[in-house]
């Protein structure tokens, strides 16, 4: 067996046992009984640890060196090169921390997870402090363990974990053009007459909301003989193997976007994965390249398509059959404007497709500063509320509506939220590119007709999995890194229209 | 650590990794899109390598004789020297067949297999003899490499996987008086005049068949913090751990019994395995000792308890009143006939509780006679054919409701058929002493009550899971081993009364 056959037989192994965690934690959030949690975890902790050790152990790292002579001639973009640059990336990232600090940051962010939720009972956000304290200087422990020579390098390298070859001064940089473009389309807004979205707020049948949903999402290309809708407390998608790749869904009884934007959000996801060549298959490239570019995926199904009018044009007739009663007597553009109403408010996952990114950016400046020593933990509420009067006009009444409202920070995810906004900056300048090549994308959507922009995401994007990393497939295909510019202008052209702004 | 807690965690480990496949089995027959059957594969087959190598290695083999060495002074029924005793046991017969016998059996049963369902199809033994001839010398072989130092102990090893500790000898004696008392049984059932069950094939509502399964199996103790129904092709019980016990079920739409009476053959399996001592967790003494004690839980619910005329006398109103156009006019005696209703057939799987055993017996009776070479597999189908007319009185017309209707054989499952009948005996000889212990259950029955039963075997069987093979419990708990006379006595009181037969 060659050294890249050895190396991917051991990578396989590793996959297929990562793969089987998953299968145990889509059943756990959706099927599991009650009562096995523990022994779930005891089997979760047990998959995962073995798969830690198989990808830790010494002779995938002489794999490694092998395979590397062996693909020196092959060019950057072969898929054999690149499999070994992404399992040398994953194994110097796993390898680096020392076993010490993988402990005690598992230590720390279950305490600290356990202290957050408590705090955000009890909106006391200094039962939560020492807590985020010791989680920020872990992570910074752990991105000078992973290589940051300087500190100015920090947060770049946490980043890198969910973005990789993504700069914080490139997010910064595209951030503050958002910013610079944002909050005056929010205060326009806000000074335009209120859209009413009453209407929406009423009781629409469950099962009859599941199966609209699902057939969107089949009409998207989501096929069930590769996939399956179940219920869960949290919607997500989940990657059982290329072939079987699964979303859920949670249906509001009484508020009718919820349920269905959270379905095409999960099948944008779920496409992506489906769309992975299947000669990645079980191997560390069999998967979206990084969080932002994932996002992009399910923030354009969900919104550059699913909120788009043309979208409606075909959908609308069919969603009034369904519910006659909720919406005989709603014109199509007042449906229109209801789903797609912008106002201010305090929490992040309620927030509307504009506002939604003010929420994300000041979370990336408030852990950027905290990483580089500029803020301190005891000043983060004050610099949270300061953020979102700059921003959205309104202060949050308590921490809970506040700076206590994620989960992310407890659990150790720092350098995770700005890929919620790369993911909306990205999907604009991908849907950008698609028309360029495609031509205006309207009148299929008008038709209920996807297969085009579906196949030319699978060309462009889906299929090359990590083999290149968001920034190089940005520069492929729209010809620029990552740019705030093509969002911008696309939430300025369509907020213009349904707020009647003379932008 | 002690070499016992050593042991223990390496047990751990091996647990969780077969309990893992567990559920991706059970998503497998439940919920798993079709195209996802060839990635599943690859996920399994993962989980079971990792296993093996785990359980095999070396490690282990130290470990157990360093707990053997610390636990000799406990008695044998100590949960710890149980666990040193029965893993060596499993480890014995895991490392003592040579890799190339497995792979070559694996490879046999693998074509077999195949050969086999073409061969049903076609109705021609010729095609599968060639392979079923393979997987006796290998499973000969096989004996031979566990130890089988004359040709007369082969048949006994091989049963000793399904059955530890029970011989081929013991199976034949009780098989014999068995046979005895089953045969004028049978042919005094043919003469008596016939059972009419036309109204149980009709049209069932299947989500009323569902609900009223489950609401037995509850009533039974099964509990759905740590349990599930699922829909799957072929019913099964499976658990993923002590605490996480599934059934599933399949519903015949036009024939009540056949989805009812499976619920609760598999609740009886489930009961079993949920009711194991949490102290024996994540060893491998944490299951059912052996597969006729299994079997007789599962035939214990679902005919001493299920069919039984007291049950009816509770359950049966209701379920009139789920099914009023199909039972209004039908007398609960009328009923408790038909549901068991005796009669001659070809297929095992279809059979009644009287004549199934026969069917059992004679599949015992030829693999022991292939092992030993008294039988060659060119004559199978005439041994078949000619025990059929002897014990059941008919002839099948093809070797496709035959000696092909099976698959066992040719997934290489030899010894394992007679399990099913030692469940049967098992089931009445503990139903006796459990009435010995807790005085006559009918008025229980009568009243829907089943708690004082669960109880009962929950301490007498269940909660020791391995520590004593079926032969001990059955000694400590009817004061014999296995013995034909209970089930004898109870099958010809039952059906002298439904067939009016003076015995």
């Amino acid at each position: 067996m060659s050294s890249l056959d050895a190396l991917r037989a051991r990578l396989a192994t590793v996959y297929d046992l990562n793969k089987a965690a998953s299968v145990l934690e889509w059943d756990q959030e959706t099927y599991m009984p009650d009562g096995a949690t523990e022994a779930r975890a005891h089997q979760l902790t047990t998959l995962r640890s073995l798969s830690h050790e198989h990808f830790t152990d010494d002779e995938t790292g002489a794999l490694l060196e092998r395979a590397e002579v062996a693909t020196q001639g092959l060019e950057a973009q072969d898929p054999a090169r690149a499999l070994v640059r992404v399992a040398q990336r994953d194994y110097d990232r796993a390898t680096k921390l020392p076993a010490r600090l993988v402990a005690e940051f598992a230590t720390a962010t279950a305490r600290a997870k356990h202290a957050w939720q408590a705090a955000r009972a009890d909106d006391d956000y200094a039962q939560f402090a020492p807590h985020l304290e010791r989680v920020i200087a872990l992570s910074v422990e752990k991105s000078d363990a992973l290589g940051a020579t300087v500190p100015e390098a920090r947060y770049d390298i946490l980043l890198d974990e969910y973005e990789p070859g993504m700069t914080a001064a490139e997010v910064a940089r595209e951030f503050a053009e958002l910013r610079e473009g944002l909050v005056p389309l929010v205060e326009a807004i806000a000074d335009a007459p209120h859209v009413d979205d009453a209407f929406l707020h009423a009781p629409f049948d469950e099962a009859t909301q599941w199966a609209f949903g699902l057939e969107v999402a089949q009409a998207f290309g989501y096929d069930l003989a590769h996939g399956r809708q179940d219920r869960s407390a949290h919607p997500f998608s989940t990657t059982l193997a290329i072939d079987d790749v699964r979303i859920t869904t949670r249906i509001d009884p009484d508020y009718f976007p919820s349920g269905f934007f959270g379905t095409l959000h999960e099948t944008g996801h779920a496409l992506y994965e489906r769309g992975v060549s299947p000669s990645l298959a079980r191997s560390p490239l069999a998967s979206g390249t990084s969080l932002g570019m994932h996002e992009s995926q399910s923030r354009l199904w969900e919104n550059q398509v699913g909120r788009s009018r043309p979208f409606w044009q075909h959908w609308y007739p069919k969603l009034q059959d369904r519910f006659p009663a909720q919406l005989r007597a709603v014109p199509v553009d007042a449906y229109y404007r209801a789903i797609n109403r912008v106002g201010p408010s305090f929490i992040r996952v309620e927030a509307d497709e504009v506002t939604y990114n003010l929420h994300v950016m000041l979370r990336f400046e408030i852990e950027r500063a905290l990483i580089d020593g500029s803020l301190s933990v005891a000043d983060v509420p004050a610099a949270w509320n300061a953020a979102m009067k700059d921003y959205l006009g309104v202060t949050p009444p308590t921490d809970r509506e506040g700076c206590l409202q994620d989960i992310h920070w407890s659990i150790g995810l720092v350098g995770y939220f700005p890929t919620y906004t790369l993911g909306t900056l990205m999907s604009a300048q991908l849907f950008e590119a698609a028309q360029r090549d495609l031509g205006d994308l309207a009148a299929a959507f008008a038709e209920g007709t996807y297969l085009p922009l579906r196949e030319w995401l699978r060309d462009q994007i889906h299929q090359h999995g990590r083999v290149y990393t968001a920034t190089e497939l940005l520069r492929h295909v729209c010809g620029t890194g990552l740019d705030a510019a093509p969002w911008l202008k696309y939430a300025r052209a369509k907020y213009a229209l349904i707020y009647d702004l003379a932008l």
